[in-house]
């Protein structure tokens, strides 16, 4: 088990006709990410909306701001339960047996145009043995091709983009991870939350977004960009692409500063609370699903 | 109430090894569309898998299909229940206010891009009274800019697309219309069918791809394309758009027939089933959903 | 006539392989344009080499710098001789009239492409008296659809995506307005140089990109952003589009400070130099050309 | 030397207004291409206007056409003069060093934008021994990685849609293998003409598209998509990109029927008529330019 402490400090400055904002900051509630305690602080006073999606665990926090400051403190403790699995152990999953609420994953989304990409992919990667390894083998070439450079992208950047232009962030890595996978008809989804463990240099703590690909009978996570420990992240959201889970939507004038976010893993092996590190077997913290017999 | 019977024809022609198949052709059982008969034959003596999801009633049928010709014939009864309103009293629901199952639809998705036009929709649209009339606008603007042709788009063509080429089919208008909606924070969704009383100049029957737009407490249907009589409507899927609802995703290699659709409206006023005509009404086949106080 | 000073100061700094610029910096000398006065001051030992481009009086500039500081100091007098026409005396050119050297300005090209937009343009302004009035109302359409903003465009920021974006700086600009003008078989083409009378708000002064179209015998010229006083403006570049007149196109590794540019106009009724403002009339710094007679 | 014996033949149904039209269907007359007889049909009493294009030969046809059927017939007998070089001697140029006319075929143009590729054109070849092996790996690259297929790509299908969708024609391959060298500051252009000795099984014999290096001190020819005979080519046009030399370029209301192409190479060792055949040497048909020193 691993213990996360986490802090989020957001503050936007809000013009004189409010603004609404969808939220998704919270810890996700699931089988395998415990939220032992948890608090958020508001400096309005103002009702919130904490709705919960029934089939990931995200939740979103609605709420409409007042003009001027608006501060949101959310701090949380959380437990996480991995499954490890042997990476040469985990088949891709024929698409007449992938459970119902799994295909959804394999369809194209905004920035993720898996249906532009079916012939690269299979040039690319259609000979490869089916399994995690050729997972793998889709981030690693992903990650030897594009780099990691802050402001080049932005909000509007998708995974064609990211392939034409060879260079993003977290996100961008993810959504062309995804999109290649998909276009193999391997379901792949976005995950967001808080990194852990990057190097410095690429910039303070920030939100995460990473990779989750459906094998055997459960979601793994892979750590597209490669920046962080996988094992200490914290799940926030779950959803097709950035489009679903953004850490804030914003709907209104609205000046927003950088967040700050500060992540703290637990160590007491009194307490069966481990040191984060990287490990070869492949990570879930999905606790599976049957397999659909077509 | 509008009773239709209707009939779906597909072949295929699937090479030697076989292929999947996930088919969105069943008519949708929701609260207001009844299907009281149907029926679903195959040439092949294989095993078919339907899921419905649970939000919507699609119905999605998964099969592998055998090398060699593969035939559906899907026959149905359905019965459509419709919610009539008077345009001028539907209100656009505030963010703050949106039920937590309709706000996904604000987001942008593959084939409506909606996070690229907030300029646009507001230069066009926001200085206009908020309500069903602005969605009727959004409408009008979209038809009166693009043409109706086959054959020019093709499946990855996306609202943007349509934006700048003026030119395109049902799917096609109404990823532009659902895309303009979302911008504006409107809810906006994508429902696919079989059309009824369009110009055979158009062409033979065939699927068709429609809007549904949240206002006051439900979905309302607005034919974007404007080439049929919208009362007729049955609905086969509902989702953010074409790719989550494609009446076939197809896996492997297949060679396509034109599909062979036939629609047929039984009047009958001693039985309460009318004539489909197009009506000055919003019209909606939702149930409705309370509406969130946030 | 109006006199113009200016002085151009760039400043980089080159990494330890040295770097290939051409820049455009040098103003054109034109029949209408003459360079009464010029200097280049470069910091580094190193040879220029200046090539002019004769169908348009382009003057670029190669050379190979040394790592360490680049600085250029560019100062030129030049005076200005326009063209003043009557708008409504000036008609389009039929194709099959546009003199050979003119007719490539209908074409496509990197970030105008008018391609994509014949049915748009024919939509908006297809019934449009065709003539003067025609190219003012597709620089009005642009100027109140697009926002100058600074800093949301880039590098590849092309005409389709300010149509659909609707914001940019004058370079976006003109490239929308060359793209809606070859869309409708009208000639036009992007010129660069330094602004005049820009308002203070919109920045420091800078380079500018502005529109010539090809009305009657010759060239005239649109301000496409409308931020300036088109009757000061010294011409650098002229090409298809921003590709071909670059102020600096850098092959190598190199850190660049935002240009320092400084115009004055010189006033001397005595001398014949008037004050730059802004007219009703058409205005060209074009010789003409014959029509030709196909 | 080579003599080749073509015939086009082009077929249009004029509407009711007439219609423009610039044809790029003449056998360039340049240092190393002869044209030694050529005769030009119509079949409608107007008059044409032929102008040649300095620089690279190409010869645009303009005429306006009446409404109703126009045919043209162009036949020709052409005389073509090889330069041969040995590969492993061809060396790049650097920028600085590149002859004015020939510096703007490192630019993006329409169909080939190559700053949008200079990360991925300089991860894929950057390490590559400089010369023309580079552009021969570019080439092979891009051949390994397009399947041709017709009636996939359009006319607006550029470099960075092959890129991604993985399938063209000749006009495809050639875009994108210009934009890959450009994004290396590698000179490439855009020729067309007629092919020779491609597999029948691609389709009738077509207008050709391929491409121009500049190397050492004068442009050779691959042949990007690697269909045909590059040693039988009979140059049309030269340009940046299919914008610039369109076999036929219409402004109206046109029905097209295909056109119909017929090339014969006419063997006769005594006259010093030779058989085109592949060859390893690097083929040109361009005299040369002196290198610049800058």
């Amino acid at each position: 088990m691993i213990r996360i402490e986490l802090q989020v400090d957001l503050h936007y400055d809000i013009d004189a006709n409010g603004a609404d904002f969808v939220f998704n900051i919270h810890a996700a509630q699931t089988a395998c990410q415990h939220v032992t305690a948890e608090n958020l602080l508001l400096n309005q006073p103002i009702p919130t909306y904490l709705h919960t999606d029934a089939a990931t665990g995200t939740r979103y926090l609605r709420l409409r701001a007042l003009p001027g400051p608006l501060q949101l403190s959310y701090t949380a403790t959380v437990d996480l339960h991995h499954h490890f699995a042997e990476p040469a152990h985990l088949p891709e999953v024929p698409v007449c047996q992938l459970p119902a609420e799994v295909i959804g994953y394999i369809y194209p989304s905004r920035y993720c145009q898996s249906d532009r990409l079916l012939r690269l992919a299979a040039h690319e990667f259609g000979a490869l043995w089916q399994g995690h390894g050729r997972v793998q083998a889709i981030m690693d070439w992903v990650r030897s091709r594009v780099s990691f450079t802050s402001n080049v992208s932005n909000s509007t950047t998708s995974a064609v983009d990211t392939l034409i232009e060879r260079v993003g962030v977290c996100r961008d890595f993810a959504h062309l991870m995804i999109a290649l996978c998909r276009a193999l008809n391997i379901p792949a989804r976005f995950a967001t939350g808080t990194d852990f463990g990057a190097d410095p240099a690429l910039g303070p703590p920030d939100f995460h977004a990473y990779v989750e690909v459906y094998l055997g009978n459960r979601w793994y996570i892979f750590d597209a960009s490669g920046t962080a420990i996988p094992m200490a992240f914290v799940r926030f959201g779950t959803g097709r692409d950035a489009a679903d889970v953004a850490f804030a939507t914003i709907f209104g004038g609205v000046r927003s500063q950088a967040p700050r976010i500060v992540t703290r893993a637990i160590e007491d092996p009194a307490q069966g609370w481990l040191r984060p590190v990287r490990c070869r077997e492949a990570l879930s913290t999905d606790a599976g699903l049957p397999r659909t017999v077509a």
